[in-house]
């Protein structure tokens, strides 16, 4: 297959990871794919069962051209997934809301990443060990350092498929409402409104005797 | 087609809606399910070409079982979706980290949804203008009586798949995390990290000159 994501020109007319629809806001380049897979946790990861699609949320972590996917699919379709089978991998962070004049120029500020690749179970110790540590410090940079290993039993009951990417674009759309000039004149406010995933308070549980580590504190202004 | 959206008791063992890991987290009632899809406006719409799995996120609102969807995806492929293609659509919204002690127990709180059913393009007028105020409203409550709704050019130009949910099923988890009690001896802070999308403060465009209507400063903490 072509890698298109190792060669991140245009891709050919009739290619699966070719953005047909808004064009302009498409982007091949392996580092803009990278930046978005890398801001974020959840991608939702799409197959093929029996001719019919099938989804699921899962947590990913990238390293370097692969995907590692956890999380809590049905164990028969993970077993489908991890067997080589075609997967597909959609991420979105929204960012903004776009207030236009007209309903039909309201949209949404986003980053999002389309991935296409094969599924393979990662059951090499070193690797799986690897991507648990990175999942975990993913989801919280710095947690893996200050939380306990798994033991054998954790890492054998650890399921993780590794994709390896091999088509790839970004969508980005960013700014302003793009009104009909006809309607400038409207006395409807428009604009935007910046949207991102925010922390809360952090909530010790029953048997935390500890300060809220200052890597936690941090993600209060840090998520994407 | 069986429709276990409306008789919402728990599907036969082999139905595609069943959850089968962490079943505890599962919910079959419609309830359950629209509460979800009603929270936010976002899906990744999985279908099959040639068949290998594709996916689009796409905006989208629910009246009743219709899922109205809407987006920039390839149009050769939202032909595709539209002419009664299979689709499966997932939604999950992140309520927060779940920190553990170990590795393994790490987890994220949330809510999603994965719904099964079939495409339809939306043509009929009264249909399609409806579907558009609801998108518009789902996106910011309030936004479509005080923006201009579609030109007969503008209703021809948008492009909107209904999908009939046929099959659906919701995950939630919540709460802290489940460690081992060997575990809650050790030093490691554990707990919770709520996490929501935040609304960051409105930005005008060039042309505004109306104040920012209340209802989207009411966005500023009402979003899921």
């Amino acid at each position: 297959m072509t890698t298109y994501y190792e060669r991140p020109s245009k891709p050919p007319r009739g290619a699966r990871n070719k953005v047909r629809r808004h064009a302009e806001r498409a982007h091949y380049d392996r580092k803009a794919v990278e930046a978005i897979l890398d801001a974020t946790f959840v991608g939702h990861v799409s197959f093929v069962v029996d001719g019919l699609p099938h989804a699921t949320p899962m947590l990913y972590v990238r390293e370097g051209d692969q995907l590692y996917l956890h999380g809590a699919p049905r164990s028969r379709l993970l077993q489908l997934m991890a067997g080589g089978a075609p997967l597909c991998v959609t991420v979105m962070l929204i960012d903004g809301l776009v207030l236009a004049r007209s309903w039909f120029h309201h949209s949404v500020n986003y980053r999002s990443v389309v991935v296409f690749g094969e599924g393979r179970p990662v059951r090499e110790r070193d690797e799986k060990l690897e991507a648990m540590r990175k999942l975990v410090d993913q989801i919280v940079p710095g947690r893996a350092a200050d939380s306990r290993g798994p033991t054998a039993t954790e890492l054998k009951a650890t399921e993780i498929i590794a994709m390896t990417i091999s088509e790839a674009s970004a969508k980005v759309r960013i700014g302003n409402p793009i009104d009909l000039e006809s309607d400038h004149a409207l006395p409807t406010w428009a604009g935007q409104l910046p949207m991102h995933l925010a922390a809360g308070e952090p909530l010790a549980d029953d048997y935390s005797t500890a300060d809220v580590p200052d890597y936690v504190r941090a993600l209060f202004n840090g998520r994407p």
